[in-house]
């Protein structure tokens, strides 16, 4: 695909959430579809050891398929390695389990090259709470303060896709850097989608979120779509086109939520991992997470659909800023530790085209 | 001691909190006090393999010193052993954090011998909150219902010592089974003690406690008696029937929550362990954790005065109840796994004597 769209100018794509196993199929996949930049989940449920080991083989295998991806850990390596042809790989965690309320584990993990973490998965932790528990009681607690006064001093971007609604907006208004949704469609567009309301964000959340000049990736994934697996090429632009209204065309950017690779068995992982002896429900585990996908976009090489679409509403510096040009802003920015962080109160970087 | 009281009834002695370092010389401290069972903690901010290693250390430290000490899994183990002049010593933690949100650990570490867990040190972990958060979210989550109901399956014991006011009326209720206060005093009747009103126990909650079957710890620490380390055994007798006379004579034991043998750095670790940077206060960096109890009560070595002080107040039978018999009760029940318990309702052993 990429000889066929030489000569034209390609806007830098930026998937802000995959969870891919460690395989090279995976990566040929995103050099099809021109993919510069995936932030790709290393852990939910794992503790420190267990996420320690995972990320040595993660960055092993990056080594083993140099010709196709590398690991980044700021901009500009994102920048250059998108240039070389290339996929840029942003490590993150969607949980903080991994830091076993060590204060100290936030430097180390990002010394480990994982830039982004979302404050709490689906539960209750020492941090806040996740969209699935019942009552959100918030950041409120005295690790949740210090853990995003650290994650803003290392540069950590801190994302918070699955939070409850409160945890979402105290983090937004907590954290003295910008904060990020990598992957959650807007609730009041979606309406009643397939898992469950709360797991998408308030139109209050949002534009919280864009007036902290924070961004939100926006999935077809069609469970948390209108329409579900029907949803066509302009149906996602029509949500992308109702947030941007909403919070403007600096804050949205795409985040697929495209998890490749993982046996249908996985679901009960994610969902029940080993606080429950419970199992994903039998409906769920017929399916890999990977399936099911709509024909136009049944992977991430299918983005240039995606970019097409959008042309046709949005100019090409538009369109550049939603497909990756926003995000490349935000993590610019947010992978910096503070140390080396500008002023607060300075200027953003411009926006990449 | 043992044999100046020969030939009169002694109570069985149970200190339902002390937290000693693996040496033989607590153990002796204790002998000499005539303590028939202590419950000691293991755990408070360690993750599951730090608290492996440190219980396979205890065991192995007790069967060193089997000459005056022993494991104990039941009521009667603590019979045995306490009739054998020695002293049966129970497994606890202050906090779930050993069990790392993972549900088969409760089972893993009763198995170890872990009978007694407290819900959470001082802060907001994944079943509810400490009392040392500004603000105390109960137990709402997931993780803390499905925690609750396992403890109460496998047979540990619930302690809501540290927990916040609407942790513990939450946890209260939610139990099938009587849970504990192992070591804290009454608030209403303290005042402002050293470390912090919330760390005490509103009658709310005792008599909750109480009305659900369970029992209070109560101590003549320093910090937390009116009038501090000028406290003599009449004042503290004054605490003990001034709780009896709130929420009954079955409802009050002993908790002292002595804890020797630890470099007053432990109380940095105590209080930050690793979530924080901070460091505790000067002040209290002074005085290792042992140091500084009134003269009448040294070391559990004196438990006898508390003894005697309670007899001038009280009948034998009541004596041996708050000495001892009430806790042998609870944990005649508590420590049993929910397969071979009693049906649910069925009338509590009488309490020892």
């Amino acid at each position: 695909m990429s000889d066929v769209r030489r000569g034209f100018q390609r806007p830098l794509i930026i998937d802000a959430l995959q969870i891919p196993t460690p395989e090279r199929r995976w990566f040929e996949e995103w050099k099809a579809g021109g993919v510069g930049c995936v932030h790709i989940t290393l852990a939910i449920w794992e503790n420190a050891t267990e996420t320690q080991s995972y990320i040595g083989k993660y960055r092993r295998v990056l080594l083993e398929n140099a010709d196709l991806v590398e690991l980044a850990t700021s901009a500009a390596d994102i920048e250059r390695i998108a240039a070389s042809g290339r996929t840029a790989v942003v490590f993150g965690f969607q949980n903080t389990a991994p830091v076993e309320h060590d204060i100290e584990l936030f430097g180390a993990f990002r010394d480990l090259g994982v830039c982004i973490m979302q404050l709490t998965y689906n539960l209750q932790n020492y941090i806040g709470c996740g969209y699935w528990e019942a009552k959100d009681t918030g950041v409120s607690s005295r690790f949740g303060k210090t853990a995003i006064e650290e994650m803003n001093r290392v540069g950590i971007l801190i994302d918070l896709s699955h939070c409850g609604e409160r945890t979402t907006l105290d983090a937004i208004e907590m954290s003295a850097r910008p904060v990020s949704i990598t992957h959650a469609n807007p609730r009041e567009f979606v309406g009643s989608p397939t898992f469950g309301a709360n797991r998408l964000k308030t139109t209050e959340a949002i534009k919280a979120l864009a007036a902290r000049k924070g961004v939100i990736g926006l999935s077809p994934n069609r469970n948390m779509v209108r329409g579900g697996a029907a949803i066509k090429p302009e149906d996602f632009v029509d949500m992308v086109a109702w947030t941007v209204d909403q919070i403007g065309i600096d804050a949205v950017g795409m985040g697929t939520d495209y998890c490749p690779g993982h046996p249908p068995s996985i679901r009960t992982w994610w969902r029940y991992a080993r606080w429950s002896r419970e199992k994903a429900p039998a409906e769920q585990m017929k399916i890999a997470p990977h399936e099911g996908w709509q024909s136009w976009f049944s992977s991430p090489a299918h983005f240039q659909n995606i970019v097409d679409a959008l042309s046709k509403r949005y100019s090409a510096d538009d369109v550049a800023k939603l497909m990756g040009g926003n995000w490349l802003r935000m993590f610019r920015e947010g992978f910096v530790p503070a140390a080396a962080a500008k002023p607060a109160g300075s200027k953003p970087a411009a926006a990449a085209s």
